[in-house]
Formats: C-alpha cells, sequence, structure tokens
C-alpha cells in the first residue's frame, strides 16, 4: 500500500539525500508536494535548492512551495559554516529557472491535505525547523484529522549538536516544535540517538565521487563536504540525518524506539531547543503522548538500502 | 476620512463596549469585520457573543469570523471569575441562531485585507490575546504593506493586572504578542497606564441601569458586573480598557505616548507576559521600535464621548 | 539617639559621597565598620578606594575589611566605563599602604555584629551588589535578630539602568538580591525610582570643583566625572545614587514610600536582574513584605543636605 | 595511604549506607567530621540522625556540625514520600541525647580545613545538596588549596528523578551546584547515570532483615523502605546513590568517566536543576573542566564490597 508524504524541508544536503531516497521510492511512497522552511539556509536558497533537485532527480510533477523565511519567534540563523554557500556543500546542480507552485507554503500544505481523495491521508515528513507545520495545525486545524502521522528529523534524547542538549532543527524554532509535540498527532521522532550514527563512510563518498553516474556523483559531492566541513562528524562517518526519516516510513522494524513524553525547552536559557524526553516511564504511567522517540538503528542495513537508492538513478 | 477597521476581539464586557463605541462611528470607521479570538472567554462563548452584538447594535451587515481557540503555546485560561460566565456580565443578549461568516478567522482576515480596493489600507484593532494577528502576519506576509497601523488593548508599560507585571491579552499569548510587536507595523500600545483611569463610575453605571434605552441599560448591566466583581477597580471606576483603543483612533489628541523600545518576556519565570518597555531613551538613541506607548490620557473626555456614544443609541 | 551602622560598599563615586556624608554626621551615625564588594570595580580597587577614603575623610578609626571577590553565581562585570579606571573617576587619592582589617568580609560582618553590647543592634548600608550581606545572612542566621533594618540602594519599581529594567546592584548579584529580600529583615529600598533625581547639578560641580578644600574638590573631581561619561544623567543632574541610603536614615521625612511584595528576577533572560515590585495592593491585601520601597523624594532638600555636608570638612 | 574524608550528608538512607561503608574503612579513608545540609529532611532531623548514626556506628570520636536549613534561594522540599518520616525509613535508631558539635557547619568545614597539618589536603564528600560547600567555597576561598577533590552524589547525565532532568540533591539547591562546578576544584560526579544501577536486591535486604546483627539488620530495615516506597526502583534494586562516592574513593578502578563540561540549569522553567553535561567533546576540545562524570560501573563488584562493609560490624 502506498503512502501519501509531504516533505517539509530546508535543503540542505541531508535533506537533498531524503529526498533522492523518497523520489527513488515512489511505488511505496506517493510524493505529493515539497514545502520549503528556512534553517539550514535562508528561503530563498533552500527553495531554489528543492526547485533544483526535482529537476536533477526527474520528479518534475512534485509541486514546490515556498514556506516560512523565518522561525515564529526569532531571526534565522543560517548553518552556512557547516552546510556550504548555496546549502548544498560544493555541488552546483542545474538551475531551472521554474518558480514555486505557490509563494504560500502554510496554505499550500492546507489545500493540498484538504483536497485529499476521501479517506486518504497523509504522512507529513519534516526535516528542517517546524515552523510551517506548526503554523499549519494552528491555522487550520482541520487538517489534522487528515493526517496520520509526522515523522520528523530532530531533536534528541540525549545531547545536541548545535549546543550541549539542543539539535540545530528544533533549537531553530522550540515554539513551533512544541505546538507540534503537543498536537495530537502520533509524532515519530528520529533524532540524535539515531541519525547521528546514520551516514556515508569516507570510502564510501570516495566511490560515489569517482562514479560517472550524475546523480550518484552530485551526492558524492554533497556528502563529502559533509565529510570535510563538519567538526562533529563521528569518527569518519558523514551523517545523513534528514534521510532516516523516509527510511524508518519504509523500514520501521530496522529501528527500536519508546513512546515518552516529549516537552521542548522554549526558555532563553541554555537549554532553549532540548527535546526534552521522560525517561521516567514510572512517573506517568498511564500518560500517553503519541510521540515515539527512536534511540537505535540497525545503521548497516540503513548504509546499504540508502546506497543501493542512490545507486538505483539511471541517466 | 473615513478609515478601515478590523476588530479582532474576545468580547468580553470592554470589547462589547469598544464595539458600541466604534458602531456609533461609522461616518468616522468603516468597520470591515470582526475576528474573535479565544481570551476572556473560550472561543465559542466569545464568537457566540460577537455574533449576539452584531444583532443588538444593528450593524448585521459586519461579518463575525471564528479565530483561534488557544494560545499558540498554551492552553487558553479564560478569565471567567471577573466577566461572568458568559462573558457579558449580567447581561443576556437575544440569541441569533446565525453561524459565523467564516470559521477560519486568520484566513478570513488576510481575505479581507487582500480583497481591499488598490491603495487602501486597514487598522487593526485587537482587543484580546494577539494570536490571530500572530498567525496571520507569519502566514500571510504579503498583508504588512496593507496594514497602515495595529492600534491594540495590551500591555503595560508599568505595572500589570493578571500578574505584577502581566496585563491579560499579552499574559495570555506572550509568544503571539512578540511577533506583533516585532513585525515592522506601526503599533499603539493602549496599555494599563491609561486604561486603567478610563472608565465608569458607579453613579454614570447606575443611571445606565435606570435608562430606559435597551443598549443603554445592556451596557448598565454588563459593567456593573465589572464594578461588583473586579478587586482591582480603582476607587469606584470601572475600567473600559478595550475602548481606548477605537477612542484614540478618533481623537489620538487626548492623549500623550512615547515611542519605546517594547519586548515581551516569553520566559516561563515570574515575568512572562510583561511588556518590557525601554525607558532609557538615552540606550538606544537612533533606533525606532515604532511601537507608541500610550502614557497619559485625558480621562474626562474620554468617559464624555463613551457616554455619549452609548446614548445616541435609538430603537 | 546614635544608630549603629555598617557600609557594605563598592566604592565607586557616589559610594564615596555617601561615606562622607555618614563621616559628616557621626553623631547621629555611627559607622561600626565599612565592608567592600565586587561592583563598581574589582574587589581589589574597591577595597583600596575604600581604604584611601576612610585615611582621605579622617575616620582611620573606621575597620575595611575585603569582602566578596565576585557575585553568587557569575562573574563580576564591572562597570568601568561610567566610572574610571580606578572606580574614583579622575580623582587620585593618596595611597595609604594600609592593609584592610580583615580579608574576610563576611565574617568580619558576622563578628562585628555578634559582638554588639547586649540589647544594641546595628543597621546594614549595602551600596553595591548584595553578596556579602546575603552570605552573611546564610552562613551566620544568627545575626538576623541583631539588625533592625537594610537600607541598600538597588533596584527600581519602575526602569532600570543596566538593562531596561535591571539596575545595576541588583543586576550585578540577584540572587543575592533575592536572599536579601526574603530574609524578613525589614528592608528600605532606595532604587532609581528616588535615586535617579537625587544628585549635583553641573554648577555645583563646578563650584566643588573651584573650591580650595582638599575634600571638596575630590568630590568635585568624582562627581564631574559622572557627568562627563554617563550617558543617562537626566538633563544636567549627576544622579548620587548611594548617598540617598543614609539620607534616608537621617530625614525619613523627605521620602515617601510604600510597602510592596518585591521579588528579583534570577531568569538568565532579559528581565534578570528586575526587582518586581508589585502595585497591586488588591493582590495580598494580608501579606507583609516587609520591603518598603521608596518612590518620592524631596529632591532639593536633599541636595542642599549633601552640600553641607561635604562643605563641612575642614582641613 | 590514608585519605581525609569529611562528609556532607543529609541522611537519609543512603547517606546512612555511605558513612557505614566509610566508618568500616577507616584504615582507607579518615573521617574527619560530618556535617548536614537539608535535603532529604528538614536540617534537625538530618542532624539528629547523623547524631544517631555516629553513635549506632561506633564511631563517636567523628564531630557532627549542623550545617544549612535551607537551599541559597528556594525553600527546603523534604522528601519525605520517599524516605520515611525520619528520614531513615523504619529504622528507629536509639536517640543520643548528644548536641552537634557546632551549630555553625559552614563555619566548621572552614575551621576543620584550615587546621590542617600542613601539607594535608582533604577530600569532601558531599551526598546531599550543594549548599554548605558553595557557602564554604564564596566565603572562605582559602579553603580551595586545601581540597584535593570533591566526590559528590548528584545530578546525571541523562535522565533526573525528580523531574525529567533533574536529579533531587542538585535540583534542590542549583545555584548551590553552580556554584561548586565552578570553583576549579577537581570533581567527580557519582550521578545517575551510575547510582541507578548500584544497589541491594530484595533477596539481598531481606537476609539482612533476617540477620541478627544489629547494624545489618538496621541497614535491612532501612534499604526495604526504599523498596517498598520508591516508584522508580529499577527492577528489584533499591539503589543506594550515596554510598557510590565512597566506593569510588576507593575503587576508581572499577568505574568508567568521562571529563566533561558541567553546566547547571538554574532557570525557573522545566530543566531547573539539570546537570548540562556536554557530550560534544569536539565543542571545546581544549577546554579542561576539571569534572569527571561517572558513566558506567561494575555494579556486581560494588555491591559484594557493600555487603561486605556491613556485615563487617561487630557487637
Amino acid at each position: 500500500m502506498r503512502r501519501n508524504i509531504i516533505l517539509d524541508c530546508d535543503p540542505g544536503i541531508d535533506d537533498a539525500v531524503a529526498l533522492a531516497i523518497a523520489a527513488a521510492h515512489r511505488e511505496e511512497l506517493k510524493l505529493l508536494a515539497i514545502t520549503t522552511v528556512a534553517g539550514n539556509q535562508t528561503i530563498d536558497r533552500v527553495t531554489n535548492n528543492a526547485l533544483k533537485l526535482v529537476n536533477f532527480l526527474g520528479i518534475k510533477d512534485v509541486p514546490v512551495a515556498r514556506g516560512s523565511a523565518a522561525p515564529l519567534i526569532r531571526e534565522v540563523i543560517p548553518a552556512e559554516d557547516v552546510r556550504g554557500s548555496t546549502g548544498l556543500g560544493d555541488c552546483l546542480l542545474p538551475e531551472t529557472g521554474k518558480a514555486p507552485a505557490s509563494e504560500q507554503g502554510v496554505v499550500f500544505l492546507a489545500d493540498t491535505i484538504l483536497k485529499l481523495p476521501q479517506g486518504e491521508t497523509v504522512t507529513l515528513v519534516p526535516t528542517g525547523p517546524l515552523t510551517n507545520i506548526a503554523l499549519l495545525l494552528k491555522v487550520f486545524p482541520q487538517v489534522k484529522k487528515r493526517i496520520d502521522l509526522i515523522c520528523l528529523m530532530g531533536g534528541a534524547a540525549v545531547g545536541g549538536n548545535v549546543t550541549a542538549t539542543g539539535e540545530f532543527n528544533i533549537w531553530q524554532d522550540p515554539e513551533a516544535a512544541q505546538i507540534v509535540f503537543h498536537s495530537g498527532i502520533p509524532i515519530v521522532m528520529c533524532g540524535l540517538d539515531v541519525t547521528n550514527y546514520c551516514g556515508f563512510t569516507e570510502t564510501q563518498i570516495r566511490e560515489m565521487l569517482e562514479n560517472p553516474n550524475p546523480v550518484v556523483h552530485a551526492y558524492g559531492e554533497m556528502t563529502d563536504f559533509y565529510l570535510r566541513s563538519r567538526p562533529y562528524c563521528r569518527g569518519s562517518i558523514a551523517a545523513i540525518h534528514d534521510a532516516v526519516t523516509v527510511t524508518w516510513l519504509m523500514h520501521p522494524e530496522w529501528f527500536r524506539g519508546r513512546e515518552m513524553q516529549v516537552e521542548v525547552d522554549c526558555s532563553e536559557g541554555q537549554n532553549r531547543g532540548m527535546t526534552v524526553c521522560d525517561f521516567r516511564e514510572w512517573a506517568q504511567p498511564e500518560k500517553r503522548s503519541g510521540v515515539t522517540v527512536l534511540l537505535e538503528a540497525d545503521t548497516e542495513k540503513i548504509q546499504k538500502f540508502w546506497l543501493e537508492a542512490l545507486y538505483s538513478y539511471q541517466n
């Protein structure tokens, strides 16, 4: 059975990988739309990247809508240093000259969801700050019953990256994240606890760089940038955080998670942006949070799955 | 020249007075629409109150749209104790059986603004929590250039009501307020610094109660409730906070204000919801905030103006 | 009747004026000791300043003890820019070569208080951050019953100086201030609400500078520095905040204050260090805070009183 | 070589076990003094418990001093529910009628440390809130160079007990903890990451309860209370948090730890009292924190070690 999905993203190298994997599995995942959100880069750049990617990956039928230019409360702080000036590392994809299908990402999300055939639902796959999703749920609450799941990349049960406890996507817009985590919609949280360990090795990236297939080569260029620029690449792994989301959708059996109470720290203090995951199952034994926090992953299977998807592209 | 206005409110007794005064001056104020927001009472009750009020005041042509049911981040905390179970004190206005023009207040706001004749702008007059306005500005940023002013009731330069530093409307949704105060749109903040001192005396309310005019009588019933239930009525004045907004629109010369930097405390601490007004003009001498904080008012003229408006209603 | 006092200070120009005024009134104020605390400057500099001042003012019998080198939690942030590199503006008092009577200010405070003749009490006069006083009350709680009053310079009911809501002394060590305000000891808070308006005019400072009396001249040099360096001198007044404390002790009739609940904002947010004064007397009608916040002062009488004290010094 | 130690505690069942183990190894650990601090129970009760314990364990030569009655800023919140009304569960030790050696624990700590023979240092072993230690370091900074190590029970790198992220001892007085963690003194943090897994099984406790040796029996009664009252006993283990400290002093080889930056969340938000341990070794590669956070322990060896210590008591 085919699952409707919408990617809400800020490409971004790892968003680009997530998109490639989803696009390689269109029989299982029906990609209804892509919406963009400021995060890794400004909204202009991430939107342009999304347009270039659908062109490059041969999925021009998927509409791209420009979403929120800034988090709910604060200014956007692009992660320029770790993701290159376009947001895609050294990879220069061809420009398309195409405009987005809509300049109003949140309205476009609502329209797309509300015009689904009766009885169908959609899975939202956010891989950037949750600004669009939070605004969608607040302005168009009637969409909630048409969303079966939000499978997001963000947060961490233990340890952050941008701060000691804050993961980049959630830290960019903690208030939006708090809205989403409290929405009542079932959530799978693909946080650093698993995404830090899912990635490509230096050898694998080298092989991609040497491959004549333009898609494989381009992704080699992108991920090579990670490896070279990120101080926090664990050993020789270039973690591809965002791609974990679409992987879970197809192979949840490769992951172990746990339903937990999750609150987002929206204070102005050092823990701003932390996803506070309550490990104390004895503390609120009967309360259901609806949030499943992934804690372990079969990283080898995932790596293989990703490589197969990338190498499946033909020219 | 006639000014386009939209009332965004949570009626609420003082919202009801604001509406009556605006409706009594339709030659100067063109009331395009009313949107509702949870605050003084639940969204169902304030929406029903708005519908009853347009009927009762004879302005049935003004559309009412139901807005946000809850603040951005937290739950709504109705001020039931001070405003009666319907939100209008002891006053039982006739039910109308009418449904709102729209169930999507934020979208309705956007549509109303964007379909204004070219060259026209609108003044937003929020007298409740700023949830709708914040969502409007985030989801439909293109409306900004069509909004000439936001003249709001909320906040305080000195001293709150619901907490030591928090005024009810802002405290209900500080994150929304922060979004609005940072929007770049010119703002007139009618806070407790002036609204605490604008109201009706016990004698005036008694006279309204004895008046056969149903409108006057009804407003006597509403405001009498304030006088009896509010511990913080200064002396014998029943402060009518929200009505200060429409008054300023018609008679700015009765007020003295000052442009100040205003930040909203969005922390989880004791000052949550405080409008932090920076009195230190020497601190940021060249920075323009666009926010004019009203600090003094000619309370006698205002009182007289309000009574004239209420007594102008005929049956 | 003579009142025992201990000055706990960080001289600092206005501390120096407070000391001169106290020393000019030794018949009414028995100055038992001076303790120092890091604030306007490092602990070394303020202690050296205190030693030089007792020498210069001819009160060498008053012991000086070195107190806390840093606030409870954070680092000290000297206000170098507004108070000169020694902390006394351009005034170069003669060095004394004398060491402090004690290197342990907090213990010295406790000893001094506990060895008071039976039946006697002492008034603490803090004009810097409240670090020493907080530590004293926590480590030696038995001193509480020997302290009749804490008359402090710090805080503001409305509007700060170092931030929009934070006054320098309290903002330097909010946690210490919270301990003191909650100690149960009667407190008179001389905050910016009065101290901003108590000071010398440019003309008065010029006259001091031209006076041959070395004490008068020296204080002219100090206060002239304020006038030239402080962006926030109201008009042509050089506010002498700390001197208000000793003035209230002798002439409380020149002031109007109000007992209020005072909480210190110890958050990490924008209001850190704010003294949150609750103006809502209806909110906690029966609760006694013990804290009297000064709100108005007869500034002309105070100015005259200060000048008389300074000009009373002979050589 | 014998190590000087001072126990700063709030007995408390697990403090009592820590004391028994230390007292059973007096050849290795020279117990100079015990100071008490409000935490598990009021200062009166924990001080009385300490006096009863030194009597019961036959170490009457060890002086007990009464310390701080409350945290630095907030009120003490006894953990009455989980530790019985005396703080020692159902175990009723004989009263001693003895008064503490000092009513001023912080001064007593300073005196004890400063009168150490030249060249000797001491290890502080705090097993309650860090109030006394923080005050000691602030008021008597000259003790720092005589303290070789602070080996404390408190905090957690991952997951709290009293809140989702807060461990009881640190949460009781986060400001004190922040002072201690920033003191520059080497620290070993025995947090929940190891202490949750060090304890007695139900079978072991049952055996103690059946043992005629009064010391063993008494500790059976105490720890049995844990097992019955604590919702968060992992499986059938009654965790004996505080005893891990003295165990590390004697057998550091049974533990694996890591030097980490540790900050305490002193905000008023949900993470108040969290020990924020920064796992990102790449973030501040050259900064030394001096804080070793224990992350793993050989729990079986520890359990055996504890039982041997308890069973070694003779009558």
